[in-house]
């Protein structure tokens, strides 16, 4: 059920994202190629997934807000984009294809980066159906998490941090601001849309963060134990560059232990929640058993 | 009177930048040190200062709206950041100090104007006096103004135009974007602060097309009369790089007498205006006779 549920969201999503980023003019027109290259390139759509599942357990339908539930994957997506940089990660290939800044260079990448990342707020606020209040709400909430207090602020921690390693105690604190901010974003924004009670959002933000954490410590066991076929890059590429992870801090078995602790806890925290998150426990599941 | 105007205006603006982006937490605050670098190195800080000078011309103050008057500022230095980077205009030097990745690295750099340009927007959304409602409206200005429709388009096209000769039209159509959209955003978002009516607003919005005109045009000027003191950095970089710009274009003269028709066109645009438009028009002989 689960699989056709994430099937079903993620064409949803696509063909929302297929829809966007028409160039106004012909002089920008490279510019939003290679935004669109990497928009369009695929992925799980997790995030935007995630908003529109907790809304639909709420009792609450996605489709007037697919502006406001759909701009966190373009924010996700420039964060790739410039993850995949020679100066950051230097990846040169991402879900089976080449990097944006492979195919377009440096330059053109920095900006497709920069306008996948503003065009989201824009997008965010040209919504017809949610109130100025709500909408600046959804806006605040996606520019804290993406912005330095949040995923920027993980992502420079990682990039300061390189070659050296790190306590886990500050893997925590790199990967709830890298990763955990975002689909925390995820859910507030959901939330902000459904007009849940502050006990219903204390309750969806434990299962936020529960979730955010079991996605990375999942990430870092896929990229010792996956395959190049499975994740579209080349695994063992944290162990190339000598990065502290969940794997080289607690072992690969030490790890599972954690994802299921998680996986547990983020269950837990849905236990009391009135609506129907049967989509949101499977989730839990999903991630837990992804190769991808 | 404008000088004095411009040097309170200044400090107004920069005394409340200074007071953003303290670091949350030890892991982060090279991140912060780095965006408070280019932040806090100066400038004209124009673009605040003309959203402070029209919401005075219309009778408003811009006290109760710093976050949303100052916000601009973080996006015109996010730009400047990544502009300066090795894959774009590589420049060592902005405003007499070393540009930000020649201090913090390349990686760094680019997650500093990533994490510049976000903050921008979650500082306008934090504003407690503006309705939701005008706080919408000018995350919207803004965000269409610095994103693909406007400034990250005209770096785009500048940025593939390199070596190429564009004709004037283009160049038009370039600087439009490139500087001349955050100029009007400037000026809609003191509008939008102002409740001006729609017959104020157009004529303030002719006026803003061609400031933003002028300052480019006066910025390609300073680029073949300019002093490295007076500039901040080595004049003569659109010659090396080949780029074209109305100076090369229209030649040195030409290029005055263009500046001079649209200081003019700025001018008569607000002649029927009812507020205290003086600041404003001096705003104009400031840039035709501006030294950097």
């Amino acid at each position: 059920m689960l699989k056709e549920y994430l099937k079903a969201s993620k064409a949803w999503t696509e063909s929302y994202l297929a829809s966007l980023l028409e160039s106004p003019n012909a002089e920008y027109a490279k510019l939003y190629e290679s935004m669109r290259y990497s928009l369009l390139m695929g992925g799980k759509r997790i995030r935007p997934i995630l908003t529109k599942a907790v809304m639909e357990s709420l009792g609450v339908s996605p489709e007037p807000y697919k502006e406001i539930v759909c701009a966190i994957e373009l924010i996700h997506t420039y964060s790739l984009v410039h993850d995949d940089l020679p100066a950051m990660d230097n990846d040169d290939y991402r879900r089976g294809s080449l990097t944006n800044h492979k195919v377009y260079g440096d330059g053109l990448a920095i900006l497709a980066g920069d306008g996948l990342l503003t065009y989201a707020f824009q997008l965010m606020c040209q919504n017809k159906v949610a109130t100025p209040s709500q909408q600046l709400q959804c806006v605040l909430a996606l520019a804290k998490a993406a912005g330095p207090e949040g995923m920027v602020g993980g992502q420079a921690f990682d990039l300061e941090s390189e070659g050296r390693h790190i306590p886990l105690e500050e893997l925590q604190v790199l990967h709830r601001g890298k990763t955990g901010a975002l689909f925390l974003a995820a859910i507030e924004i959901g939330l902000i849309l459904s007009k849940a009670t502050p006990e219903v959002q204390a309750s969806y933000r434990t299962y936020g963060d529960q979730l955010g954490l079991l996605f990375q410590i999942t990430d870092d066991i896929l990229d010792v134990t996956g395959t190049i076929e499975d994740l579209g890059k080349m695994p063992g590429s944290d162990e190339k560059q000598d990065k502290s992870t969940y794997v080289s801090e607690l072992g690969e078995k030490g790890a599972r232990t954690k994802a299921n602790e998680t996986a547990k806890a983020a269950k837990v925290a849905l236990a009391n929640v009135d609506g129907d998150t049967t989509i949101l426990e499977a989730l839990v599941d999903y991630l837990v058993h992804r190769t991808n």
